[in-house]
């Protein structure tokens, strides 16, 4: 038994930057990883995976083409494949994030926010 | 889009049952279920799979056999493939699961806790 439990609350108190997102734990081949959101992200979709939000504190806003929806603290969305999406918070929001190990955050749209690597917290 | 937002207070509103976790989103082939726990659970393992549990409220105990682990509220334990637990909880509980669909709750080994279908809420 190598593993540990995991503290949301202390892995959120180890970092500031926003949309940088850190994996803490690994299933299988997924990851859960943690986020501090702020701010607009860029419309993206991911073409082989649905990709699991869920808000640990705050509000944000995933906006599709077609609506925007408000996910407040305890509540979960499954944004499903190839679904373009853009994840917006007016103020900072820390959110949880489940998806296959090796998704790239910003899907194939690149950018400044791309995360080339994982990042373990 | 066919896909709403889920909201976890609401969902374990719906239901009272202990140990009868509740299917409440879908991603890829993986379920994210909630479950009210108390009392004791069964010593079981899944031998295929990993499997999540995070605490939403309360305070629950993974039994090893070498070792035990308090988990409250917002911590989250990752128990690999084949490792033989035992969930607890001395007061109500109430956690979300994160595991491949169609894992039977207590693994191989049966008993009054085994569910035969999801029940989604």
């Amino acid at each position: 038994m190598i593993s540990s439990k995991i503290n949301l609350h202390e892995k959120f108190s180890k970092f500031t930057n926003h949309w940088s997102p850190r994996v803490i734990a690994e299933m299988n081949d997924y990851h859960f990883k943690i986020a501090k959101i702020k701010g607009e992200f860029v419309w993206h979709n991911h073409k082989d995976t649905d990709e699991t939000f869920i808000v640990f504190e705050g509000e944000m806003i995933l906006k599709f083409k077609d609506k925007q929806v408000k996910l407040s603290e305890g509540e979960m969305f499954v944004v499903p494949k190839g679904v373009e999406h853009k994840p917006c918070a007016k103020k900072e929001c820390k959110i949880l994030v489940v998806e296959p190990r090796g998704v790239i955050n910003t899907g194939d749209a690149g950018g400044k926010f791309t995360m080339t690597e994982d990042i373990w917290i």
